[in-house]
């Protein structure tokens, strides 16, 4: 496989026990795992090169990928260079996620500039999301055990996307169906990766555990503060087409009132109230309190600068603005 | 992983020397497939499961299965257990694909009857095919070695779908770039259960890429049969929306005349064009030659009913009516 290949060429990312050698590290991983998505993404076929640089060129924040590479050092991991084609599949199957649902909400505005849906059209995104999940596939196609993790992660993401669809659409969309379809469509690709990094490193079953729940939290709260940035943001601030998953409103709306989200209103109606009302506030408490129960995940854990790191990036995920 | 249980309850599917035993256990064995994917398409989210249900109940014709088993008893193989799942994987692939090219053709008739697009609409459609998708990725999960070769086909399938795309836009459908199309969009999903099933069953290398090859031509047959079908059949022949695959008639105008299909011509038009042309009769020929091929690939293997089953079905690719 020639992204392994280049995996195996690079020189060894290795940390050592102090905060700049992990920083250092960490930022060299990410540009080997962003030049082996690049690579692994080299096909022949024109539009689908095109297609997934244009929305790999845009970075992300490329969380999904961190978590692996923190939770790897965590367990106790030192040579960063075998996490680098893992967490490249799962930042491409985030990526194809992305791709395909820019399809379903008519997203033209993804990572802050025009979605593959806007460029290029349904039927070359439909077929760039595929070819993207269709690379995860290939590239975590020898990990045989480790590939399993992924492979659920890939079918809870899709089971999220589709609850939520036809919750939005069968206008059943309560506290518990919110919580559902975000730990399926968000939390499940967070332990993913945090799972994977820690059993690269061989970590005990343990710290294996508790980084994977710790991934999960993180995902939750991550989610719940999308959303509320979803609603109070803008385009601009957020990077991709604000509002588009307001009837995720819906869902805080449920947090707080469930019988009030059983009307058709216009989601500008649902937004209002949503808005108003006490639900964003209460969301936000939520994810602050998933972000505490994550840390204190983390207790097994022995002190080190990855595990410092790991707190660092949970209170990333409530303190964002975008 | 439940349906490898699944395979595992199964009672032995075993064939031996004589041909009444090859039938009965390819039966018993394709019964075993299609409830292997009924049971991994389980899933909590009705649409999903309903939607998977649907596309699968309705059957079609199952050859790449058949090719799976076959290529296994073929290479020595004897109890067809193990291949249930890696076939039933490789024809979610396929069923998977389909799903989604009836979004982006605006199929409305699949395998006679409405297609999953028709039904649940083009979300949930696209979601249903990312299911299958992961699903397959779920069920080659275990198996390392033999997940590269369908992983490399899921590539090659959606790049055959891409470029076939790009093409008929871009006006530029020559003979090449049809041979090209077909070669990764249906061959290399034939390939794949004839070698995955000959590994299987732990043939020789040489009769691995006997088998191989010979899958990969009575792909390249099938599709170019089945554009035949598609420009001269009916939806109700051959149970699917006709002539949405029209502009591969372009494919076979190039075959015989590349400087005709350079023209903005509505489809009907390329369609007569290509009727009253000789073009449909190369394309026939050139598939008749493409199975003769296919089969002079299987002298390296000893002769049994199965390498007999194998003759037989290269020869059904090109006299089917649908």
């Amino acid at each position: 496989m020639a992204t392994q290949n280049a995996a195996k060429d690079l020189p060894g990312v290795a940390i050592t026990a102090d905060v700049a050698s992990l920083t250092e590290a960490v930022q060299q991983a990410l540009e080997a795992i962003q030049a082996a998505m690049f690579e692994v993404v080299d096909s022949e076929i024109t539009v689908l090169r095109d297609a997934s640089r244009h929305i790999l060129e845009a970075g992300g924040k490329r969380i999904r990928p961190r978590l692996a590479l923190l939770s790897f050092a965590a367990a106790g991991g030192v040579d960063m260079t075998p996490v680098i084609p893992v967490a490249a599949a799962i930042e491409l199957m985030h990526t194809a996620s992305v791709v395909h649902d820019d399809i379903n909400d008519h997203g033209v505005v993804r990572r802050g500039r025009p979605s593959v849906n806007a460029i290029w059209g349904r039927t070359f995104a439909l077929l760039t999301g595929d070819y993207l999940f269709a690379k995860v596939y290939e590239l975590m196609a020898p990990y045989k055990d480790l590939n399993m993790i992924l492979a659920e992660a890939s079918v809870a993401l899709v089971e999220g996307e589709t609850l939520q669809a036809a919750a939005v659409k069968e206008n059943r969309l309560s506290r518990e169906v919110y919580y559902d379809i975000i730990s399926r469509k968000t939390a499940a690709l967070f332990r993913a990766p945090a799972r994977l990094g820690a059993e690269l490193a061989g970590g005990t079953r343990a710290h294996v555990n508790a980084l994977a729940e710790f991934g999960y939290r993180i995902g939750l709260a991550f989610q719940i503060v999308d959303d509320i940035l979803d609603l109070t943001g803008t385009t601009e601030t957020i990077g991709k087409s604000a509002g588009l998953d307001l009837a995720q409103g819906k869902g805080f709306a449920a947090v707080t009132s469930p019988d009030e989200v059983t009307s058709d209103d216009p989601m500008e109606t649902i937004k209002e109230r949503v808005l108003k009302g006490t639900a964003v506030e209460e969301a936000r408490v939520m994810a602050r309190s998933l972000v505490a129960s994550a840390i204190a995940e983390l207790d097994v854990l022995p002190d080190s600068p990855a595990k410092d790191a790991l707190i660092e990036l949970a209170n990333q995920v409530i303190d964002r603005e975008f």
